[in-house]
Parts: structure tokens; C-alpha cells; sequence
């Protein structure tokens, strides 16, 4: 699913990169001998997957809508599982039952000032051939949307963030009783029913403006690959970010038969409001019919209107009903196991269930799994062992919110604490450069990985492309220096919105998350024209990325399997803790500054000064200042894991020459506290209301969704103005940092002795 | 006519301020005796100006169309002189002969892909009464395009700039042979044919985008203010900026009976190239019908259409002819003779004529102007004796570019150059904050009037409202920090645009230039739709900011002409040129580093790293750095003239309580000097390849047209990479303010003594 802004992946990408040095310098973790035997079976692995098997399985598994419940995902879910049988796994199916609703009724009206009937519908075209499977195809619809019936006036509230309410109490507006029409991205979806709620109103549409994925981007479907008049992007509403992600009924255990249930009203997640999703063609005439003040520039859309805020005289009327049924999940999952530390799990997955069709969003990222699965079913059989334990996952419902995912590790959670080591995923895959993200003990092990990639149109590494990419977009000389000068390039922290959160969140599995993009435009997501027509003339239609793609997570895969040592590494790590320090500092100062500098305003009688009498608007209220925090737990704690990363990585080196004179038993001990290492970054009780999410360095946010905040706790503490609690907060964090540092340093110690 | 960015004028402003201090310490210039009778008089002044009277001339002036040449611009001009000698002015008529073209033939088609004719054509709306009056309205077109008839692909190049046309070689597409389609604003519309013609194109329309003055900023004419689908911005394209404005036969001296005039053939500010404005209307389909890459983000605009560069599929055939008649223009000019210092004149003018009715452009300004008349007429009446000339002027022509102030400056540039202390422009006026350009050594004093004046909707004085609107708009805390520290706000340095361009740019009076604006917006720039029924709904309509904007400059008018020391001041002045100074060495400096920064890149391999084979791109040519440049001569210039300056206010200051005891002679000589101080500005050579153009700190752009360029010999040196020239030009400018401040110096020491 992933997906939340409009903006080509080249922007959103933060990347690191780390010296591996030379290609013939032994790999991190490896003895120099060992380093070798893996690199001829790297590249022997590299050498087999093939654009056509891709094609092949995209072709096969995008051939029918394939949601949750579905025949086909059933299907598929078979079909995978016979691949990974054929290929020499040892596989199976693990069937998880969950909440999974669909519309029984959906109306969307205009009452007054004239009437109008929203069409609520995908039209077939004649063009694309599976585009007609009515029959089998999920409405257009926002899954978790509570049951509703309500009639109001429209109010327009831009993308429906924290700060457009902001923007509205300026302007006089306020949305209690209305029924809202937010913009699709800027903020995952479902934060615009949450925060619409939380305003008092009672009814939410959100609609896919043209300007963020339809014509202005690109020509439309069928003609190019953006969102036409008709296209609507279906997507899950549940408030995982709140409360938690999978089955709302079954929240922290796995959906198994057997297990204790909540009743439908109990569900945190579900939402408050009745939220549905329309099209542009369905929006304009809303928006069209709406008076009032003329939105804020910044706002405005390119349909061919002006926008104005409301409230009215647009009323509609808006009903929904779901069928609030449990569905079956089917988790295929394979397993090749180690033949040295069996312990020692290597998980990857992509899910496999769709929305409808699905060709980009999965299976442009299931079908590279696949075929890596096909690859390393060749190498076993070619005499290679991997040293660890390797999991391939395909999940199952993870687009209505990481079911199939999140059941799967609430039922195999102690199982997971204990062996999991790393864990990758991956989800929709175009043409461009590879994002990459994670947990940044594997920044420098990343970035190595993407050294050894080549990119299929410069024929530079992957790494090489995106560094010099990320110079040509930079916005700064210091940007751009240290683009140069730094070793590695920075990965993006994780958020959500695909099936690594409940492994990190939860568990606190170090992850990665990966995928090529940027270089095609996009409007088909979650619609019924993300097909294979679609992705066969606008995006990687000769699945050279799908084979990058599959060169590079199955290289990680197999370099995490088979090294000696855990390739962690904490430098980047620590470097990444000190400049999230910086940043929260940089946060409450700006804010501090901000509300400084409004109060004055105030006092000088700006607001008095700039207002139009006849745009009448309201002054914002006065503030007090935030207080200053005591960020020196997180220095010193910043500063302690910079001297213990930089011991272990002395240590590690220094071992380099005699690592494979270690006993295993040693080896084992000093694994376990790498996979440790991760899990010293959680906390039990979780973040502050809500447990679910006990990672302290990374999570999705409150009013962000998909978006990450990064240390959770102290950011959302200063960001919703929770001062006592960000102090707090530092603290707990700064704890769980001093451990991880005593953790380091005593795994540099082991290397030492 | 002026307006040339879609922007609000709120944001254009950059304005200045120095303390004038308590309302009841003596003005500037004068004894505090003479400073008392001074308030008395202009509190006076200020009490008569009526909303009623304003609405009154607006109503009558543009009731039918009165462009040049037409008979009701003529009844007009008869009719101002019949008030101004009403009002007891001396008043005449004075009339030139210009070169004026009009359309004969006007044809834009659409050949290929498919077949569309514009419509060209606005027309009359049911609502408003003078939309009607078809057979006086000038068609749509642009003044001074040459005669063409041509047929060839189209290509769209944003607004038309040059930093567009890299673009497009970045995009690898030429328009040699093509016919362009720009977007109005952004700069002023006679670059865009420039451009265009100097990149091989052979033809240009020029259409208004709706995102820019269309429905995306409002409701469009007559729901709302903005430009409707078929609404279009006539205009002139005259090359004034490389040439000279005025008659195209007579640059330089005035278009009098007997004047030698050039052939047409000879002109040399007729465009190159044959030019028409379109409405988006007739723009959308033309656009559509473009192919090729789609234009870059920023280049779209928010018709419902995905915007492509072309060349083609489109073909248009264009094709223009005009009647190329001399027409008189009737300036209007009204005397009062100066009681003691007849011979130091203080000018003051506004257009009437208009490109159809034009109420905004120019009555709201012209209004304005006769109720000051009147105002006057009544003090004389009163016993009130300025002691300079005081001249009013309406002025004809302003539209096809400042025919008649620039003729009348022409044919009496000997007398000006010996008598002209201040020129006081203004044109359209509207609602919102005052804008205040003009020469630097003005700063000071405009800053002391706007601090005089009250603001009607907020009663705020106007300074008041500004000061704190800049605050609300600043980016940044140091802006913030000079905007309430600094005694005066910056006023903005003159471009061109309006009938002040021949005073400042070819004589160097001193000069101001003001108008209301910011808080309305308008989509009727120079359409039939700008007239009595858009301003009675859409503007200034209870005329409050028509009164305002009397009283600002009938207060500036009367305390300039009643000083004994013309209230010049050169701390302002200084700081300004120091400032322009770091401006240039920083705008030299980015460009270094600009050009350092993508030479590296294109070494690095970033422009290969960064193609996408399926859209291809063209690298940028590896450029040599720009020389260092000695700023030293401006430098010890400006420090010169920061010592001269502080020295004359001081002297001014000490003499304050003596000031009546100075003998008329020396007054006089004193206050040349002062009338000198813009003069010294001035070279008679020119600036490099444009010798009409005299003033060595402020000119149009070459490529910029009504934006203006400060030190514009030194700044389009760099900007064109004449880097020898810019050294000289810095030698030239140096020398001509150390002049200056030997003057200053010189006038200081008259003070002393």
C-alpha cells in the first residue's frame, strides 16, 4: 500500500552510505575467506532472475481482483505457495480470520443549492482488458469507515492536516455539524476522518485532486498514467497509528480461531465518522457549489474553478453501510534453514493481496520476491548453506491495514524476540532510484549492498545513481557536501503504511525497506486500472527494476544469512541518534521562536493592521512559550554511543584477520546481543497512549499516518504541546540509548576477548 | 498601465522609513514657524478631498472608451482642462503627433491536429452597461507588434523569460521556426516576443492563465473580479527598454508638428515579430493539442488539461496587419506659479487615457489627481502661496507606451533639467496598503508623509499599517528586525511601466510614484471589462482609498513645493547604495558559485546519474566561473557618501532653528544643489547600448521591462556575462557618486556657513 504523498519518490528519499571500501575488501561480519565464498554465491545469485518470469507472475497474479476474501487471493495465495514447494521451500499457508468490511451502501448527494447525484463508479475501458471484471471487483470505498447517514453543509479543508483547521479558525470557519471534503495525500488518509472528527464534524469525503495525481501531473488513463475523471483511490481508514494496525478486533494477539475477540464497538480503530473516497469528476461539482471566503492560495486545486472554503451553501448527503464481516487471511510463508545458527531468523516479505487488480501495488514488489525465492532455491540446490535460518514471507490483507502481517507476528511474537534478526520488506516497485529505509544499525550494511548493484539505465551502481541524484536535488551546499564527503548515505527512518510495522513497532526487529521509483508518474493507485495494462505501457514494463529489485534484497538477504558476524554497525547509528537530538532542539526552539514572535505580533497589533474588512478573518490567540527541555540526557546518551559504536567497529576490524577462529558458541553469544541490540530500543510499556507501538527511536505519527516521527515520543510531546511529557520522554529514551550503548560496549569487549 | 506580476502589490512593496518623528516637531526643510503654517495649510488640504467627487470624474471619464485617438479621449482631455481652469489653475492643452497602430486584420487558427479559429473577441455582458460599446472598443491586440502572417508548429514556453528558453534546451527543444505560446506576467509582456524572436521564433501569442488572473485566484468578472474565459489583456509590446519609450519615430526629442521623423521601416522598438494576446478560452485548445514533454511543474497552469511543451502536433497560422496612423495625444497641464521660487517646479501626474474604458486603469488614479486640483484651486483661494510652480498633468497615451509624458519630457527636457525638482506619479489605486517607490533621496520624506496620513479602514496612519503589514509578511528575523528597527521603510526603486519613466530615466528628477493596492484582487487588466460597473463592485467603491490617496499626494505635493530647503535627504540614499553595493558583490558571487556548483556536477557525472531514458534531457554546457570584479570604487563610494550624507543632516539639523534668517539667494543656490543631487545620477552617454536611457541606479530591464534593475549598467553586466563592461560600469557609477557626494558635501558646508 505505501503511498501518501504525490510527490515523485526522488524527494522523499534519505539515504545513507557508509565506505564497504574497495570490492574486493572483505565483507563487514565476514572472515576475508568466507568474504569470497559469499561473493561468488552473490553473484551467482544475481545472475538468475529474469524479466520475463516477472512478467510472467505479475501477468498471472494481476490477472483478476485479488482483496482480502476474495476467490482470487485465495488463489494466489495457492498459486504461491506451489512456486515456493516447486522451488525447493519448505512452505505453507497460515490462515488468520479478521474484521474486514465492505459496502453494503454507498450515497453521495448534493441536496442543495441543485441537486447532484455523486457516480461513485470506475467505468470499464475498452482499452484495458481487465478493467471490465465488475463482478469481482471491491467498490470504491474507505475501509474501517464507520456505518453512517448524515446530512450537512460542505466546508473544503484542504488536505485536512492539524494546521488547515488552523487556517480555518483564522478565517471564522468552523466544520462542527458538516460534513468536510479533504484533498487525498499530504497526510495518509485516514488522519483526515480523525482530525475532522476530533473538529466536530460529522461526515468526511476525501477526493483526489488533479493537481496531486490526475492531469496537471500527466495525461490521464488510459492515454497516460495518471488518475482520470473517474479514478478513485480506495484505501483503509482504520486508525492503526492511535491504537494498532491488523485485525481491530484482535489487538496484540494473533486473529487465530481461538482467540478472544472484541465487539464491533469496542474497536479503537475504526473510525469515528463516515469517510468515503470519490473522484474528481464526483468533487467538482461540490467543490463548485461551495461560496464563502476563496480558499488560501496554497490550497487551490487545478480544476477549472475557484475554490472556496464554504461553509455551503453546498449540503449533501452522504450514507454508507458495510457488511462487517471476518475474512480469512492467507499468509504463504517459506523457510530455508540454517545450517549453522538455525536461531538466527532472516524474514523478507512483500504482501500479495490488492485492492483490485493490483499489478503495481503489490505484485510489481511480489514478483521480485518471488523470483528471489526461485534463486535461492537454485543456489541450495547448487551446495550453498545459509548460515541462518531465511524466512519468505507473501502476506496477505495488508492493504485494509498489515493484517495478514501484524497477525502473523502477534501470534509469532515471543518466537520473534527471541530469533528474528533482520527483517526486509518491500511493497510496490517502479523505474528510478532505490529508496531505501530502516533501522539505522543497517545503514552502513545498506549502503554496501546498493555498491554492488547495477542500475539498469546508467549502468552506474544503485548507490552511485542515488548519490549523485541526491546532489543534483539538494538544497544546500552543507546538503550537498555532505553528500560527498559522508561515507554512507542517510536512510529514510520508518513510518508505516506497509508490512515492516509490526515487526519494528512492535517487536523491534531492525528492518529495511526498499524499492526502486521516482522516475514514473502514478495515478492508478488503489483503483481499478492498476493493472497489468497499466503497468505494461507506464511504468517498468521490461522489469529491469523488478530485477534490480530482486538483485538487491535477495544479495542483502543472503549477505545477512551468511555472515559471521551480524554486519551492525553503530556508527552511523550514533551519528543518526546526535542529529535527531539536534533536530528535536531545532523543533522547540523554532516553536518557541514562533509563538515569541506571533505573541509580539500580536501585541504590535499586526493582525489588527492587516485585516480586509471585507475578508474578515480572526486573530490567532495568544500563547505562552514553550519551556526550555533538558535535552542532556540525549546528549550524553548521544555521546556514550558514538564512543562505544566507535569501539565495536574498531574492535570488529581489528578481529577481521582471526574472525574465523571464534567458537561458535562465542559467535552465537555475540549475535544474540546484535539482534539484542534492536530490541534494547523498545520499551515494554509502549508510547505514550499507545502500547502497541513500543519502538522509542521510530514510529508512525498520531496526526501523520504513514508519515514517521522519528523518537515518537519526545517529538509528538513538543509538537502537541505536552512539554512534562517530552521530558519525560527524553528520559526514557535517553535510558534505553545508555543501554544500548552498555550493549555495544560489551559486545566490543567480546570481539576483544 | 504598470502591473506586470499576478502577485498581490502587498508583496511587491519594499518600502523604507526614518524618524520624522513627533507630529508636532518641525517638517524637514523647515523653520518651525513656516513648519506650523505648513500642518495648518496641508490639514486643510486633507479635509477637502470628497469620495463623492471621485466616484463623480471616475463615472464620467469612463463612460465610453477613450484610448488614444479616439473622440471620447479627446472630450476627456477638453473636459480636465475645463475643470482645472474651474478649479482656477492656468491650464492648456498640448498636443503631440505619435505613430499609433491599430488592427486591420486579426487571425489565429488552429490548422493541425484538428481545426479551431479564436474567437478574439469580449463580449458584452448583460450586467454591464458599457461592456456594450462595441463600435468604440479597441479589439484585442498588442501595440507595436509588427505586421506577420505565419504558419508553424506551436511550442509553449512558460512566461516566456529567458531562463525559460534554457529550459527548454535542457528539454532539447528549440522554437527556431516555431510559434510560441507565453503565459502573461512574470515579467513585462514585450520581453516575451523579445525572447522569443532573439531564440529564432517567428511568431508569439500571449494568453492570460487562469491560476495567474482567472478562477483559480477568484470568482471570475462579473460573478467576481477575475478574468472570465474570454476575457484578454491588451497591451503594448513596444522594445522601450532597449530602445526608449514614446513615439517610435521620435526617440528623443518631441513629437512636435515640425519634429523629423524616422521611417517606420527604421523604428526601432517595433517588435520583430508578430504578436497577439488570447484569452484562456482560445488558449485551452491550442494547449491541449500540444504534445512533446510534458512542461516542467512549475510551468503549469490550472486549465483542466495536462500541459505539454510541443513542438506540436499543434500548427497555428497567425497573422496580424494594423493601420500604422499618427494620432495626437492631448497632455493636459495646469500651472501654479511658485511666489517665491517660481522657477523650482514640483510635478505631479496620472494618465487618462485607457486601453477601453478603463476605470482602475488609469481613472482610479486620474480621479484622484483632479479632486488634489481642486483641493489646491481652493487653498489659493484661500491665500494659500506655494512657494515653487506646483504643475499638474494629465497626461495621454500612457498605454502604448507613455506616449505623452515621455513627448512632453522630450520637447521639454531643457527646461526640466534646469527646473524640475520632484516628479510625483501615480496610476490605478485600490484598496490596501500604500506603495511607495520612487528616488532614495526621497525616502526620508515620503516615509514622513505616510506617517500623516490615516488609513481608512483601519486608522492606522498608513505608515502604521504598512510597517506592521511588512512585519506579517517578512521571511525572515533579520528582515523582521530592519522592518521595526529602521527609522523609515525602504521604498521601492522605480522601474518603468507608468509616465514617470521619462522624468527619472532621461532627465534624472528626482521622483516618487505611489498607489493603494494589496487587497483586492483583479482578472480585468486592461479588458472592456475594466470599467464604472467592476470598480463599483469588485474595488475602491465607496472611494475611501481614492481620498486617501489625494490627500497622500496633495500633502507631498505642498510640502515639497513649500519648504525653504527642499526636504532631500542622503542618509537614506547612502544606505541604499551600500546596500546595492553587497547586493551586486553577492549577485556575483552566487552566480560563481552557481557556475562552480554545476561544473562540478557535470565533472561528477550528476546529469548522466540523473537521466531518464525515456525522457531524455540535454546536460547543462560546462560554463566558465565569472571573474572577480573590483567593487572597491563603489565601495569607498558609498562609505563617501555615507559621511557626506550624515554630514548634510546634520548641518540641516543644526541650522533648523536659524532657518528663516537664510537669504533667499542662498536658498536658491542651496536648494540647485539639491535639484542637482538626482541630476549627478545621470550620465549623458547612457547606459551601454541604450543612451536614452540616463540614470546610472535605476532603469527597466533589458529582460525585465517594467521590473526595474538598480545600477543597472554594473547588474546587467553581470547578469549578461559582460563582466569587462560591469567593471566599467562599477568605475562610471563609483565616479558619479563620489560626485555626488562631493555635492552633498558641498551643499552641507553652505549650510555651515
Amino acid at each position: 500500500m505505501r503511498r501518501f504523498a504525490a510527490v515523485l519518490l526522488i524527494i522523499n528519499l534519505i539515504v545513507p552510505s557508509l565506505a564497504l571500501g574497495a570490492d574486493e575488501a572483505a565483507l563487514a561480519g565476514y572472515s576475508s575467506r568466507s568474504s569470497q565464498t559469499e561473493r561468488e554465491w552473490e553473484a551467482k545469485f544475481r545472475a538468475i532472475p529474469d524479466p520475463a518470469n516477472l512478467k510472467e507472475y505479475m501477468q498471472r497474479l494481476s490477472a483478476r481482483p485479488h482483496h482480502v476474501g476474495s476467490p482470487y487471493d485465495k488463489e494466489n495465495a495457492e498459486w504461491i505457495l506451489a512456486r515456493f514447494k516447486e522451488w525447493g521451500l519448505d512452505a505453507h499457508i497460515e490462515t488468520f480470520d479478521v474484521l474486514f468490511p465492505t459496502p453494503k451502501v454507498r450515497v453521495l448527494e448534493m441536496i442543495e443549492p441543485t441537486k447532484f447525484t455523486a457516480k461513485l463508479e470506475e467505468p470499464a475501458l475498452a482499452v484495458d482488458p481487465t478493467s471490465n471484471q465488475k463482478s469481482e471487483q471491491l467498490p470504491t470505498y474507505n475501509a474501517y469507515s464507520i456505518d453512517g447517514d448524515v446530512t450537512a453543509p460542505l466546508v473544503f479543508v484542504n488536505y485536512g492536516l492539524p494546521e488547515d483547521y488552523e487556517k480555518l479558525d483564522r478565517l471564522g470557519i468552523s466544520v462542527k455539524g458538516a460534513i468536510v471534503i479533504a484533498k487525498y495525500y499530504q497526510s495518509w488518509r485516514g488522519v483526515k476522518p480523525k482530525v475532522a472528527a476530533e473538529h466536530g464534524a460529522i461526515g468526511c469525503l476525501i477526493y483526489s485532486e488533479p493537481k496531486d495525481d490526475g492531469y496537471t501531473r500527466d495525461n490521464v488513463f488510459p492515454l497516460g498514467p495518471m488518475r482520470n475523471p473517474d479514478g478513485v483511490q480506495r484505501g483503509s481508514v482504520m486508525d492503526f497509528a492511535s491504537a494498532s494496525p491488523g485485525d481491530p478486533l484482535t489487538p496484540g494477539i494473533g486473529a487465530t480461531p481461538g482467540a478472544k475477540r472484541l465487539a464491533l464497538k469496542d474497536a479503537k480503530s475504526i473510525t469515528k465518522i463516515p469517510v468515503l473516497p470519490i473522484s474528481y469528476g464526483d468533487a467538482q461539482p461540490l467543490l463548485a457549489a461551495l461560496k464563502g471566503p476563496m480558499a488560501p492560495e496554497e490550497w487551490r486545486g487545478s480544476l477549472p474553478i475557484s475554490y472556496h472554503v464554504g461553509p455551503g451553501p453546498a449540503k449533501v448527503h452522504l450514507k454508507v453501510e458495510f457488511n462487517w464481516d471476518t475474512k480469512p487471511v492467507n499468509d504463504v510463508i517459506a523457510k530455508i534453514a540454517g545450517s549453522v545458527a538455525p536461531d538466527e531468523w532472516i524474514i523478507r516479505g512483500n504482501h500479495h493481496d490488492a485492492w483490485v487488480n493490483g499489478a503495481e501495488d503489490p505484485l510489481s514488489g511480489q514478483a521480485p520476491l518471488l523470483e528471489e525465492a526461485r534463486a535461492l532455491g537454485m543456489l541450495l540446490k547448487q551446495g550453498w548453506k545459509p548460515r541462518r535460518t531465511i524466512i519468505y514471507a507473501a502476506w496477505d490483507g495488508e492493504e485494509p491495514m498489515l493484517l495478514g502481517s501484524t497477525e502473523w507476528v502477534e501470534a509469532h511474537a515471543d518466537e520473534l524476540r527471541q530469533h528474528a534478526a533482520v527483517y526486509i520488506n518491500t511493497d510496490g516497485n517502479d523505474r528510478g532510484l532505490l529508496g531505501m529505509g530502516g533501522s539505522h544499525t543497517l545503514e552502513q550494511f545498506i549502503n554496501g549492498v546498493a555498491r554492488d548493484i547495477e542500475d539498469p539505465e546508467t549502468k552506474l551502481t544503485v548507490w552511485q545513481r542515488l548519490q549523485l541524484s541526491k546532489i543534483a536535488q539538494a538544497k544546500s551546499a552543507d546538503d550537498r557536501k555532505e553528500l560527498r564527503q559522508r561515507a554512507d548515505l542517510r536512510i529514510n527512518a520508518l513510518g508505516s503504511g506497509t508490512d515492516f510495522t509490526g515487526f519494528l513497532d512492535h517487536i523491534g526487529v531492525a528492518t529495511l525497506d526498499m524499492g526502486y521509483g521516482g522516475e514514473d508518474e502514478q495515478g492508478i493507485y488503489h483503483s481499478i486500472y492498476d493493472d497489468f495494462y497499466w503497468y505494461m505501457h507506464f511504468s517498468d514494463y521490461d522489469f529491469v527494476y523488478g530485477r534490480a529489485l530482486s538483485q538487491t534484497v535477495g544479495t542483502s538477504v543472503m549477505r545477512l544469512a551468511d555472515a559471521e558476524i551480524l554486519p551492525f554497525d553503530f556508527v552511523d547509528f550514533a551519528d543518526t541518534i546526535q542529529k535527531y537530538t539536534k533536530d528535536l532542539e531545532k523543533l522547540l526552539a523554532d516553536k518557541q521562536e514562533e509563538i515569541r514572535e506571533r505573541n509580539q505580533q500580536i501585541d504590535e497589533g499586526v493582525f489588527k493592521a492587516t485585516l480586509d474588512p471585507r475578508r474578515p478573518t480572526v486573530a490567532p490567540p495568544r500563547e505562552e512559550i514553550p519551556p526550555h527541555l533538558n535535552f542532556a540526557p540525549m546528549q550524553n546518551a548521544g555521546e556514550s554511543l558514538t564512543r562505544s559504536a566507535e569501539h565495536y567497529r574498531q574492535a570488529l576490524s581489528h578481529k577481521q584477520a582471526t574472525l574465523s577462529e571464534i567458537q561458535i558458541d562465542s559467535l552465537r553469544a555475540l549475535n544474540q546481543q546484535l539482534i539484542e541490540s534492536e530490541r534494547k530500543l523498545t520499551n515494554d510499556d509502549g508510547l505514550p497512549r499507545r502500547p502497541w507501538y513500543k519502538h522509542l527511536l521510530y514510529a508512525p505519527g498520531v496526526y501523520s499516518g504513514y508519515g514517521v516521527k522519528t523518537v515518537p515520543g519526545v517529538r509528538e510531546g513538543i509538537e502537541l504541546k505536552k512539554y512534562a511529557e517530552a521530558e519525560q520522554e527524553i528520559v526514557r529514551v535517553a535510558k534505553a540509548l545508555e543501554e544500548e550503548s552498555a550493549l555495544i560496549e560489551s559486545a566490543a569487549k567480546r570481539l576483544e576477548h
